[in-house]
């Protein structure tokens, strides 16, 4: 008789997406070489609320110091693909003293162009799943492999411009859809956001969450709405990767809770918004990587006291 | 012996501003002549809280129809001055599909280019004044007549841009600051809003709201911060006035509530909110000729509903 080996468990959130090489310019200061892309965004955020597994590709020029990050953040690395010879995805922006919208100088897919993710079968049990900005057909083949019981996804203007057929198939398998405002506007192609959602609401997601950068978020389902403001910063440094430090604070306390009820839903719609709020005082995920526990309840009690009003 | 006759007890709150006949074309329609103004719209919002007079000028073009706003609202208009042979303020706006900003084709100052306000000796006891968007002179000649309590104050970038020396004066004079985020900013010379107010907050005023058109408000004092998003509309048809209502409805509550505490305060900017959804439904201020109360209990609480989360 030979005694058989426990399968390891699967981590309670997955992802997979972008990890990047980033070169980023604000008002503030410059810096050459940002660890960066979606995938390592959400990661890094959602990893103080649950256990993380990772899916995404990286080149050789990915150094062991730049995987310190998930070491650090005990973010499961099982999946992600390293590419002999290859090259990591790069991205090169910049952003002005509207530090709303970042100006994309160069992306270079490298790896990502030739990427086929192929999960083991312990990432294909975790119950929740985040897509985060990729190729749409690349979130469908993720999203197909796994068992989940609650899928997110975000997406930007590119694949709503390109791949809107493709990005429409990936958009009707999941729960819910966590996009900014110009976003939900342009998929809707509807100016006034709230009938842009109902739009968004009959394409397969039951839930939409938007994200409107320093105005906060809005939670649409078929027939709630939750919105907040957002946290208020005297001072925004890099506000790249502050749309998954979200996602990451959301899903992740989703995950952590293991309930989708409006109640949790509403408290990850304002976790999210607190993890975007740090995300964005330092450079990169600097921030999030000298983050306490505490400071997290700390802000999220916060904003319980700048909205609260009495009856 | 005589016996002296009672002297008219004052509004709990005045105005002073613009009454004018605008002309607006949005993309839902064309109005040729419309009531507008600001003192219009905020005294109309207000008269929904409390008794409000209102002090302004107008041509005789303004019809003994157009006044009919004024005595179905029960608005006072002993400080309304008429000029013979005058001509009422006209604007000339447009809005394209982005209804946030009004895009001004002409403005006809008319009777308002020699206004000189002389106040009752009623109306200078009135214990809540709202100093409309207009010339800062007029509007500190106003504060000055004026023994109130609480004075609160809008302006626009044209006088943050052609008047500034004379706005700070006015600003030094008052308790309370309601303008929009572009102002605030412009007043502050400072892109970041948390910063700006900061900054106005040493300028005179121990208050500032902030109002963010669909974004919601914002409301700062020196040591205290409030924030609520927008009342989420599926149709706007007409934002002309929204600002002038959410201040109707700011200080109308605080003057019928006649306290300036930081629970009455939230629930001012609430009812402001309250009062700017309403406006923005139908052109000019048809909508709130026909509101009901208890149409502002139920927005009311539902800013609740849709803003709570638990802790």
């Amino acid at each position: 008789m030979t005694i058989p080996t426990t399968p390891a468990a699967p981590a309670p959130l997955l992802v997979v997406g972008s990890v990047a090489i980033d070169s980023i310019k604000t008002p503030f200061g410059v810096r050459e070489r940002s660890l960066g892309g979606a995938a390592l965004h959400f990661s890094v955020s959602s990893s103080f609320f649950t256990d993380v597994a990772v899916v995404a590709v990286v080149g050789d020029d990915f150094s062991h110091d730049d995987e310190a990050v998930f070491r650090e953040r005990k973010i499961n690395t099982d999946n992600l693909q390293r590419i002999s010879g290859g090259r990591t995805f790069r991205w090169v922006g910049e952003y002005g003293f509207d530090l709303n919208t970042a100006r994309t100088l160069d992306t270079q897919l490298n790896v990502f162009a030739e990427f086929k993710p192929e999960l083991s079968p312990t990432a294909r049990k975790s119950p929740f799943l985040f897509l985060a900005n990729i190729q749409p057909g690349l979130q469908r083949e993720v999203r197909e492999q796994v068992d989940a019981r609650f899928v997110a996804m975000d997406t930007m203007n590119y694949w709503i411009e390109s791949s809107r057929d493709e990005l429409l198939k990936t958009i009707a398998v999941v729960d819910a859809l966590i996009i900014n405002d110009a976003e939900a506007r342009e998929l809707a192609q509807e100016p006034n956001l709230i009938r842009a959602a109902r739009k968004i609401l009959t394409l397969g997601p039951s839930m939409l969450v938007v994200k409107r950068g320093e105005y906060g978020a809005a939670f649409f389902t078929r027939d709630t709405y939750f919105a907040t403001p957002a946290f208020p910063l005297d001072s925004v440094f890099d506000p790249t990767g502050a749309g998954d430090s979200f996602a990451g604070g959301f899903m992740g306390y989703l995950a952590q809770s293991d309930k989708i009820d409006e109640t949790t839903l509403r408290r990850a719609v304002i976790y999210g918004s607190v993890m975007a709020s740090y995300n964005v005082e330092e450079f990169s995920c600097d921030r999030l990587l000298k983050l306490q526990p505490s400071e997290i309840r700390d802000r999220f009690h916060l904003f319980k006291d700048f909205t609260h009003f009495e009856i």
